[in-house]
């Protein structure tokens, strides 16, 4: 199968209206009040349409975790130094990360995908090395990388998607790695939301208020020279994004391609998601939003993208971290819809007329 | 050891400071920002001082679901007839109900307890029988039980909670079933928080507006005819609750007395929460609520306890579905605490001075 941008992107076909109507009327059959299970229901009804089956069941998701630099952290934006990032990589092949944790406490595989580490790293049987560069380039200045990285970074992902789908996988989380990705994240969420920067600019890792002020101010001057085209995601994305960026934007269409549901993380993921959604509209049903993260951007993205989050925790960690809690809330409502008895089947009276 | 209330209230230790100091230390070595996994964190904390452990592991939670019956019933209160209680009952047993596929998916066992209902049960292995009566009497006419048995379903509830820490349990949840229950928990609710019934009752099950209005109308009248006593949680037990309830605030101390956790669900368990926090304020720091329930009531109740809801999911079953998520997020974040590497351990760089 092709995992050029323009083929992925025609092949996202809407929700399946049928398993949608079919897993609804199951609901009102079992044993509970009709709705009494709020957002695990609607979710259950939402993961029908995607997969186009009634009683969708989901046994082998995955979490796609992709690491890349970031040439603006030398404007001093970042309260962590850069060869972090490939600490972080390492952390996560040794499984110490908070991801590592969280996968295995809800049964999940993570993929870590290298999409533009500024390091030179060890080969290893569970990294996958899709490198565009050694980070990008400092956005500040100039474009971060040219429309041709762009669509490379996110056919990498597609392909990426395409890969773990073929091998079984039934539903993919995204998370992030990447000192310096929420100053490209928050610069994406402004351009394509068009809201002021400093109301989509949060503290990251943990700038103090000097290190705030410097990193709004780094990302009105990135967006003031490069000028992004905010109908033009990938232009987007070259002027101010990041390569895990660009990749996570190609797992969301590539999944959605194959009516693979999408569990988005945090602030990164979300605004991979806004350049998934300016690539193609219809990838917009098949994602489903973990978790709202503190950084103050997250709400901005989640309202253009009309998503509502499952969790609210106060997380900031990315990684994937709220993801692999929402694939737990996702997998759940599915057991509800598929396992539960219905009225007839358990001989419970129902509501009175 | 003895189930007596006033003996039990007496243990209830508070938490342990040093482990909870011990968990903090730690998590600001783990290698992700410091705070960054948000309420996750202050969890592990909170679950390291009730277990005085300072890295603390749930291996065996349990979820202890409580029935029984309402008289008020017979004031069409409810949108169903009072059979489903124990239809539902044997829902359980049978593995059909919400609350069973929800506990398979967290990997946790569920503990059935006739707290009253209104039928005679076939016994069952799995079934805990502590049958107080068959349900309460009409509480818009009287009190619903006596003192002594509101006394009896509480330490029947320490009595359950020692023997499944006894057996092993490290985690304790709480559910109920009762047909009518969401009645007596918004009685009690408004005679402890104070606060106008229409405030505090919502539409339980489904009943439609002229069904809303009646329920209200019972309460009211209840309250007037029986005047509980708001500083004394077992005359308001007395006067307008139910044997479940009493016996999940006797499971919230005797778990507490044990230094073990307690995750709340839903309206009635905060119901319950309150008798518990009446009889024993020191009980308030082993309560974990899991879940916001669509009755505005629960709103209150969580302010009165002063506790944070862990989940917003628009839920309204009960049965322990709220808090069988709740454990998965208890567990998980203490995972977090005592699987991640810390800084020194994965040759990762901190933050920068």
């Amino acid at each position: 199968m092709s995992h050029s941008l323009q083929e992925t992107i025609v092949r996202i076909p809407p929700l399946d209206d049928k398993a949608m109507r079919a897993a609804r009327a199951r609901h009102d059959q079992l044993t509970k009040p009709q709705g009494s299970l709020g957002r695990l229901e609607a979710l259950s009804i939402q993961l029908a349409g995607i997969a186009a089956q009634p009683r969708p069941r989901f046994k082998q998701p995955v979490i796609v975790t992709m690491a890349a630099d970031h040439g603006v952290v030398r404007q001093g934006v970042s309260a962590f130094p850069q060869e972090v990032t490939p600490q972080m990589v390492a952390n996560f092949l040794h499984g110490g990360a908070a991801i590592n944790v969280l996968a295995r406490h809800v049964g999940v595989r993570v993929v870590v995908v290298d999409m533009g580490v500024a390091a030179d790293l060890d080969a290893h049987p569970d990294l996958v090395d899709r490198k565009i560069a050694k980070g990008t380039r400092d956005f500040s200045i100039g474009p971060a990388m040219t429309r041709d990285e762009a669509r490379r970074a996110v056919e990498a992902g597609i392909e990426i998607a395409e890969n773990e789908i073929t091998r079984g996988a039934d539903m993919i989380a995204t998370g992030d790695m990447g000192i310096g990705n929420t100053t490209a994240s928050s610069a994406i969420v402004a351009a394509i939301t068009r809201r002021p920067v400093a109301q989509v600019t949060g503290r990251g890792t943990g700038v103090d208020d000097v290190g705030l002020a410097r990193k709004i101010a780094t990302i009105e001057r990135a967006l003031e020279i490069n000028r992004p085209n905010p109908n033009d995601a990938l232009d987007v994305l070259a002027d101010v994004g990041g390569f895990e960026i660009g990749g996570l934007a190609g797992v969301m269409l590539g999944a959605a391609a194959r009516r693979v549901p999408v569990v988005i993380d945090g602030f990164i993921s979300g605004a991979a998601a806004l350049i998934a959604y300016g690539l193609a509209p219809a990838v917009q049903p098949y994602l489903i939003a973990a978790h709202r993260s503190v950084e103050i951007g997250h709400r901005a993205t989640h309202e253009y993208l009309r998503l509502e989050p499952l969790l609210d925790l106060n997380m900031r960690l990315g990684e994937g971290t709220g993801a692999a809690l929402g694939i737990s809330l996702c997998v759940a409502a599915c057991k509800i819809l598929d396992e539960m008895a219905t009225f007839a089947d358990a001989g419970v009276a129902e509501k009175s007329a």
